[in-house]
């Protein structure tokens, strides 16, 4: 139906690459057209990890397999590969996750087994790069660049988009805001150190720290309710800061400055032109992003706060599945080597 | 003597370009080749920023003209033009100083004047690029990318190099490692900021933190005695703790862990290759290097902090000035639009 598409040329508008954002808890695959516009073929699944790699990858095929035939019932063009998204830390090379916490995986050769499956080409990244790039291709972030996208969920990722590219570093590891320290000291991270800003920031720190003030004898009726009925969240924190409960508004208040220091820090530092804010945590909206800017413009070199916008995440629930299909489009073009090993 | 040398071309081997090195104390100035080899027709003289920014300037070209002439007795090749370091913040496309504390420059069209007085064509970045770009260049960092170089001197500066071009980010402004905070709350720095590094590891803070540790009450003859003979510099600071003098190991112990944490931070954000580190508190050598050697590896990812090799600096005394030439080179060969201001 199509002239052949090789790696180095640009692909056509019409053509579809499937994004694939792999989770601890959920498989996500949507067929993403290169040309602009909605995935199509969205589908999900529970990741179920501790059935071992090979259940989890034939399962993440057959998601893979569902979203083509979506695509090739729709006759809507070509599918040219596939993006794959992954928590790390990765050899991106190789294609190879080389250990995650999240699926206790080690040395699990992912786009090997993906090819063989499916027959199509692959790249993979890990999930923050893949978000990351998701914001910038389609989401919030189009147009800015440099762009960092950070995620407040069960842990703080960050990934950085320079000059139309995700960018790796020396060994696949930059990115790493949330193990950034700006409280030398202060509390103990899950990585062993002490003041990053996931000890305070992430989903889970944040009702930590609400647990823990209470547990010193600070009083919130709201908080204890929330914690009673099991129902405490960060988003419960904020709600109930902005009820006026004093607890939580000191909690906010302790987040919105270790996380505006790090943000600031970021500023000084990469100068990006746009800050993306995704995951759980972010969705609070306004009451963590107003006095974050606020924080940030007091905090930075005023050029550099200034050339710095900072946005809520365009593609909450998409990013990743989006960037990952965004990634194999940018190392198809680009010719990358990844893609030397169609099956 | 030479066919006609366009921007855009790679110059040839045999060509020299002049470095010039502006700092609050002393402009530097020589003449760097092309193809690689010591600087010749290195001068200097001291900037006197008091007797206004026309007389710094038509020093700093004086200076020029005899780097110039030097590189004419000696019949070494042609000369294609200037590379200009100074403080900033610039405005780097206009060539424009656009204020630095340092000088008391506002809005000072450095590249125009040297370009006008000289008769070269000139580029402008600022000093802590330089320094960076030239230990990548020339120094301590060749081979290494991305390259961050940390100078410890009066201030606390960064300079990023990326893909082997200076990093400058969306306004000019990134680099500024010295003003990432790694202790909120902590030392008040010059920038109005608590907690950033430079608050900690720049030489007159490490002086500051051994005369206030004093004046709340610790003893130290040692110290004591560098401060009657005002002869307190960070290296008597490093000097005095190695001759066992526990307040000044407080003070190393302080300077090591601040400064490690921000280093584990850039190597966590940006993954860097290298480090290298220069400036006057640096030249204490092995008595700072290696145990922020091991700081970082205690506290930085594993694969991050075993990709990143941290390296005192190549060219201590020259690498603003040779960077600064390698910057005119690097625009030049790009055919950057810097230079489409040719006289």
């Amino acid at each position: 139906m199509t002239a052949a598409l090789l790696p180095g040329s640009t692909l056509p508008d019409h053509a579809w690459v499937i994004g694939v954002d792999l989770g601890g808890t959920k498989i996500l695959v949507g067929a993403v057209p290169v040309g602009g516009g909605p995935p199509i073929g969205v589908c999900s699944a529970p990741t179920q990890p501790e059935e071992g790699a090979e259940a989890v990858i034939e399962r993440l095929a057959g998601l893979v397999r569902e979203t083509v035939e979506t695509v090739q019932d729709a006759a809507a063009g070509p599918v040219v590969g596939i993006g794959l998204g992954s928590p790390g830390p990765l050899d991106r090379h190789r294609q190879v996750v080389v250990e995650t916490p999240n699926l206790s995986w080690r040395e699990v050769s992912l786009g090997a087994r993906v090819r063989s499956l499916t027959g199509l080409p692959t790249t993979l990244d890990n999930d923050a790069n893949c978000a990351a790039f998701g914001e910038w291709w389609r989401g919030a972030g189009q147009g800015f660049d440099p762009l960092v996208a950070v995620t407040l969920g069960t842990g703080v990722g960050g990934g950085i988009v320079l000059a139309g590219a995700p960018f790796h570093g020396a060994s696949d590891v930059a990115g790493e805001f949330g193990h950034t320290v700006v409280r030398l000291g202060g509390r103990l991270c899950g990585c062993g150190n002490r003041g990053c800003i996931e000890a305070y920031a992430s989903g889970p720190n944040i009702v930590a720290r609400a647990r823990e003030a209470l547990e010193a004898g600070d009083a919130s009726p709201s908080i204890e309710a929330l914690m009673t009925d099991e129902r405490l969240d960060a988003g419960g924190v904020f709600a109930a800061a902005s009820d006026g409960d004093p607890l939580a508004q000191r909690i906010v208040e302790e987040t919105v400055s270790v996380l505006g220091a790090g943000l600031a820090n970021l500023v000084n530092l990469l100068n990006p032109s746009c800050i993306v804010l995704g995951g759980g945590v972010a969705r609070v909206g306004a009451a963590l992003l107003d006095p974050l800017r606020e924080e940030v413009k007091r905090r930075a070199f005023a050029s550099a706060a200034q050339a710095c916008t900072i946005l809520p995440a365009g593609l909450p629930e998409t990013a990743g599945m989006v960037g990952a299909a965004g990634v194999f489009v940018h190392a198809w073009e680009a010719g990358l080597p990844e893609l030397a090993q169609v099956p």
